[in-house]
């Protein structure tokens, strides 16, 4: 293998007719991404369904939202655990006991490690409010409105050891205006950026993916 | 003035109806991006006219073009000065002599030094094949490919000291093909940046331009 020919790795469907593919959410927050996950796997043809929710703290709206859709909920907090690879490995089996085709932090604002990453190598996406590889970290829409972009957005992307760095599945672009300050743009953002979840994690699970080098193509 | 508010600069339009405002092309190549301008400046309701073309070696199309267009042509190059200082100086002298409003690099493949940069401050700008800050240099959509980003595209900017960091003045996206090269990925963001410099120059020159901190509003 040389550099002229980067490995293509092909992933098939993770759905068939009578199976949805199995999706655990991880989530911090309110769930806006969540909600409209779950709105979306009520339609048959979306071929997904959420097997459970995973929280690092208590009282999140994501909580709220499975407990109100009867879907397995879980919270695994770092100061629970002696150390961070405590937690990692707590967080790795909690996940793994609903065995997820994909697992899909949305708005989850933990790293996770080594034995995580290892477990669902590939399988792991994160949704991130900028264009990658500008503006990663948690500050994307202040750093591209401090910058002076044009163009904001958002970037679903295959999570790896770095902070916003792996293989990217899908971006959407917005436009940033004179007048935004970081909320507007924030706000304006987001809305786009669920769409692009909600559309790739369907695509994806209906029908699979391919990744060659760091290119990505959803679909057949 | 500090951090909440930044400074707020305020370019008037720079043509009139009886006067379209004058613009000097740099240019090393064959010169698309100068046949486009020329094409819209036939137009009277443009608001600018193409007053001189420099090019920085000989035999170029863009030199071409400016010879067929009737218009001045000039060529600084690097090597017929003693130093690269004694060229910039020159280059800001031969731009100065028609005394542009507007001075476009269209794929001039030169970094203009100090004496240019003070010369033209702020009217100097650039466009470059990436959704700038993210891929900056001379590899632009080589290196967007690598990355695997899904969408690429063209940033003009004011030039500054800086590589390719200036203030944006306009962005535009492309899609990445999953079966793109280098080549076919360049064609698709040339199409895209020549039809942005084209609306963007012109409307900048009939309705000025504001620029607050590093955001940038084109028109009133």
């Amino acid at each position: 293998m040389n550099e002229s020919s980067p490995t293509t790795h092909v992933t098939p469907p993770l759905s068939s007719e009578d199976r949805p593919a199995r999706l655990t959410v991880l989530a911090s927050g309110g769930g806006s991404n969540l909600a409209a996950l779950l709105a979306a796997c009520e339609e048959q043809t979306y071929g997904a369904r959420v097997v459970a929710v995973g929280t690092d703290r208590h009282g999140t709206g994501a909580a709220d939202l499975a407990c109100q859709a009867g879907i397995r909920h879980f919270t695994c907090r770092v100061a629970d655990y002696a150390d961070r690879a405590a937690w990692d490995e707590a967080l790795t089996a909690e996940v793994a006991r609903e065995a997820p085709d994909l697992v899909i932090s949305a708005g989850f604002l933990k790293l996770c490690g080594p034995a995580f990453l290892r477990a669902f190598a590939g399988r792991y996406v994160n949704t991130h409010n900028s264009l990658l590889p500008a503006f990663p970290g948690i500050r994307g829409p202040a750093d591209a409105l401090a910058y002076g972009v044009k163009l904001a957005g958002a970037t679903l992307f295959v999570v790896d050891e770095g902070i916003d760095t792996g293989v990217v599945l899908a971006q959407v672009a917005v436009p940033v205006h004179f007048e935004d300050d970081a909320d507007t743009l924030l706000e304006r953002i987001k809305v786009a950026e669920r769409r692009q979840l909600v559309d790739t994690i369907g695509q994806m699970c209906r029908e699979g993916w391919t990744i060659r080098g760091r290119l990505a193509k959803i679909g057949a």
